[in-house]
């Protein structure tokens, strides 16, 4: 069984982790894919969101684990590469409504694809990248939100921003 | 009874549609009206979403629908009517906090008006205009979200906009 | 236009009679119509039920309403009324899934019956019958809860438990 | 991969079985399990319950799907069988938030059980068996909401009890 | 600053204790009282409720927390105790809403008092006595979920009832 | 004991004036807070809105509220004041997620920190600033939704603008 994990990982934090190393343990293959959306301007660029990832599966030792990035509508990226099951980590009730209408929106747009929700583990429940791209700008401590590399490079971003 | 079913309808889809027609059954008139919301750029402009609703309304056969638009605040636009009663559709329950907000906002503004909430049908349950427009701009197939007619325009917007 | 308001009404409250009040605004006629469950047991009879009810039309004067009661299934209580509209109030979250299921259920049952939602006045927003019933056994103030002649019926009933 | 659908399934439904055939899709096996609950009463027996399920299991040819029932805690159950993965099927929010508990749980009492949520198709979002069996008890029209075979039980159950 | 805890405690779990050790903190006197409710048959007597209350807040070093119990009106007992104010925790949505109607009726009864929510840790986010028993009563581990003592005293409980 | 009410109060409404009064009444010393976001354009200033404050509190005689800005990250305004508690009203269901991930969040940046949940009086339980602003803005009556005086200066406001 192969699957896609999508997302922007702008930057990954550790609920992003922790979905990957769960979803690794069931799979034969997981691809995580880096959204390119040409709408959003993104804090990294998907070069680096993409090494970010890479360097956690290798830390992690994720054998099975590849990164990959895609532009234009998920379910075309998903006919791409032949394969037919998305995992998307839920956390809380507002996320769970948003990502139904998701995966109900993909599985119109190609009946043959399946969404499976994982929920994320409890200390991660509540982090999310807009958050801790905000603490790391303000100059807070995301040393428990994300791991080291990615705080070091978000706090080497803002430096470069001032 | 005359009601009003207000909205952005940026582009209308079968989900609006299937309010529309529901909500004619049981109404003598049904006035639908479209928001000119200076605060936002459209897709569609006032005049073209009008258009998609008329010709939505004359396919459907719906004698009693009519289409308007208007600015400004909906109690006052309702008073100009001298129409006491909104229709609103319900899909999920983020929805529903935000239309309830809107309900209870609007009772406060003017006591004399009455919301009255219709559940789409499940199909549409988790069709929302900015989805539609999302897909059809990136080339996916949106031929079972809204009428053929919506489809065509929305189509020819895109390329327009190359 | 005919509408059914159905419930338990164990009794009524004072966000029931908010809701009378709003439907028979923009209604032809509205039928009150007390379920009779036989799997549960109620606080006060069918009778004493409708009583309730009517007194309580009576004192404000409602003249296109009425009371009635049913057992079964409301979709065929409703063909044999041959009305299509059924009225249900809506106050918070829980209560509003819960009323989702129901209407889109009773949709499936007969396509051709509408349920139209409408929100109670905030002031009645968490009043819920089995609320009063508890704070009255208790000897709790209810009389913003429930008018005057629910309260007083409810401490007799209570001193007659005794 | 293996994995294991628990459930009552008292009947099951329409819901149920879109759950199974999705799960069965992208699971090298499918092990349905009919909680054996002492502390409740059921309509069926887990015998009739697991008959249903193998009926319905073979009328979709689905071949690496078994139907198995278990008693205790689920997680007791999922390791007597050496399977690591639950399949829960999601429907609205107040269903979310449970079903969310009992994954945490069950990941508490077995770090290594894993839970995967797929959503139900939108027509069977709000059916849940306990509104089968009430519809069905009150001779209502069920068979939009459960296989021919269900209802020819429901409808010989309900005779009995007469 | 005075405040009551009330609830059912039937038995404490960590999620509990940690509402009391962070109530306590933030409070000059603490009270937590355990409901003796009539209607319902709990597992535990008022008396061994209280009793492992006390051990923990002992073990604690909770000079400032003392335990009591009540019976009828949560109100009634805050009067009587002259307190004004109320502590809940609050762990997921449909806790919120019901934690939320309990205390705007509490207000409609004395709008002198006062409920301050506060939000259990992650880690006990989805703990519920009931869901504790369950697991207790199956044989399962409950070590994560309560204090040594709670344990010991719910493998106790069901080794007499059988 | 201290707490801080943070907020953008832009402009303050009936509903944040409420919190005020119910957290001074159980406060020893009440801080509001202003947010100065850099990020936003708000519609009145900094100075502006503390006015707006100050006003109230002096109108209602609270005499243990003070009004104070800040920068930054909250939990370091917090800290730099020496005071450990938080205020935050509570509206409905979606409010109280995010409210629920900020509290978890600052928590997560220093744990000594606590959040104090209130729920706003039932008539203001609808009432958001960014509401206020739009109905302002075209010309509606807010004057059951704000004070006065920030009435007064909302109407100066748009003057302005034209």
């Amino acid at each position: 069984m192969t699957a896609i994990y999508p997302g922007s990982f702008d930057p990954m934090t550790c609920g992003h982790l922790d979905i990957i190393k769960r979803a690794a343990k069931f799979s034969d293959r997981l691809i995580v894919a880096v959204l390119n959306n040409a709408a959003k301007t993104p804090l990294f660029t998907v070069e680096e969101r993409m090494g970010m990832l890479r360097e956690a599966m290798e830390a992690e030792g994720l054998k099975n684990a590849e990164v990959d990035s895609f532009s234009g509508l998920l379910v075309d990226y998903a006919r791409s590469r032949d394969v037919y099951l998305l995992i998307r980590g839920l956390r809380a009730v507002t996320d769970f409504e948003y990502e139904f209408q998701l995966a109900l929106t993909n599985r119109m747009l190609d009946p043959g694809l399946e969404t499976l929700f994982i929920s994320t583990s409890t200390e991660y429940l509540f982090i999310a990248s807009s958050v801790v791209r905000e603490i790391a700008q303000a100059g807070g401590d995301i040393s428990k939100m994300a791991p080291d590399y990615v705080c070091e490079r978000l706090r080497r971003k803002f430096n470069e921003h001032i």
